[in-house]
């Protein structure tokens, strides 16, 4: 291909992001503090030897981590997908890693074809604090009632004007979201709520998870849960839950776009396609 | 009790402890390094108010974690169970905590009382390096073979001189341990190796680890596992597997000793005893 020909043509390249949200202030650059999309934007730039710009699937904020992210970007580098694929982790810190990366359409955009977000909320529920989950799950000391929560979960389902919910300085154009299924689980001291929907509200994920342990503690009874949906004020909710319990594990997109589900099978990450 | 009667009691107390051994050089203290017992034993001191020494069920390496160490050390302080527990958690740093405290028999000893010990290894096994398991699992990119390494593991079952299994700065008396279980575990891209033994040399666990992996990858049939182990040469176990993919999850003693087992259960832990 003549360099003249290389200029012009623009490429869209969709990759799958881990990571540990410990030591940033979330996806986003902020003011005088490290996003994570600043440091992968900055691993992409080196290996397409140009200044790239992504766009996410779900902005996470500070303390959040992400098995799932996914992000699009154009380029006029033309790089085999492996070669994406480890040229960019070879550029992130340990903290941050590809997982996969896939030649896309130039119709796939990373957040607008997005159709289903999974988000995982995990709470250690034991007398004793952990050293070894410090960073993934919220410690709470009192007993929770994870059948009461599954109750109160229950009342969040289908679509509804997620107000309540949503952070004082969320900016999303409209406050209506739709919640295809809220579960939770307990396993021995861990109790793990995952929450699927189309797309969710700033802080919706931790203020549900705040409602859900107020019900889990004996607070409130599970159908408070419809009271704090149905005022649609969000002082109602009480406390969202800290961040460092949530990983965002899921995006799903429409099929036509051939984009990978969930964790790299091993077939696809060998690097023999294109 | 008269101050002067106070004096002359001593008490032994049990500790179970979690660590993140990230950050440290280990259990022991090193020279020029800090050793997670330095820590705990300055926590434990603070509370005592006086200078206290400890020792544990299984000196781990550094970068190695635990979820049930267990210490015991003799004080003249008089405290209530729960002191202890909430005490020491108070003076410890957030990568290390108490998980149960119990007054126990001037015959407890952590080290020699403990008849069975329990250790953890966790392998990533899949094409991409993980942001969120970094720090507690080996990332093996090639496919390992769980079964091939469950059939290599009951080669090692038993009672045996493990000579090849032990560091080179191994100062255990004798190289004779018996291993009650070894356990290959695969779940999606997680492999989990669960031995318990009587006992472990030092290496032991990640030099069997590194075996069973070089079987795994199908470098080596299972059987060379007891070639290794009749060698009781140190060299031809191969390397050893990285430490921070292991974890001591238990330690048991006999039932007259009253010692919690594994995870606190929530009743013991609110500290209504003693």
């Amino acid at each position: 291909m003549p360099e003249s020909h290389r200029q012009i043509v623009t490429l869209r390249v969709a990759l799958g992001i881990e990571y540990d949200g410990t030591a940033y202030h979330g996806w986003q650059r902020q003011k005088n503090a490290t996003g994570i999309q600043s440091i992968v934007e900055g691993a992409i730039s080196a290996v397409a030897n140009e200044a790239i710009e992504t766009i996410c699937a779900g902005r996470t904020d500070a303390g959040v981590h992400a098995t799932a992210q996914v992000v699009h970007f154009d380029c006029h580098a033309v790089r085999p997908t492996r070669n994406w694929l480890l040229g960019v982790n070879a550029n992130l810190p340990e903290d941050i890693n590809v997982t996969w990366a896939a030649a896309v359409d130039e119709n796939f955009h990373a957040r607008y074809s997005a159709t289903v977000r999974t988000y995982r909320y995990r709470i250690l529920n034991r007398h004793v604090r952990s050293a070894l989950t410090r960073q993934r799950a919220w410690w709470v000391n009192e007993a929770l009632d994870e059948l009461a929560m599954q109750q109160a979960a229950e009342h969040l389902l289908g679509e509804h004007d997620f107000s309540a919910f949503r952070a004082a300085a969320c900016r999303a154009s409209t406050p209506f979201r739709e919640l295809f299924s809220l579960q939770v689980k307990r396993s021995g001291d861990c109790v793990t709520i995952t929450v699927t929907g189309n797309a969710f509200l700033q802080h919706m994920v931790r203020n549900i998870t705040g409602v859900l342990v107020t019900v889990g503690k004996g607070d409130m009874m599970p159908c408070w849960a419809r009271s704090v949906l149905e005022s649609r004020d969000r002082t109602k909710a009480g406390i969202a839950a800290p961040s460092h319990g949530l990983t965002l594990i899921g995006v799903k997109y429409p099929g036509c776009f051939n984009i990978p589900q969930g964790t790299e099978p091993r077939s696809q990450a060998t690097g023999e396609e294109a």
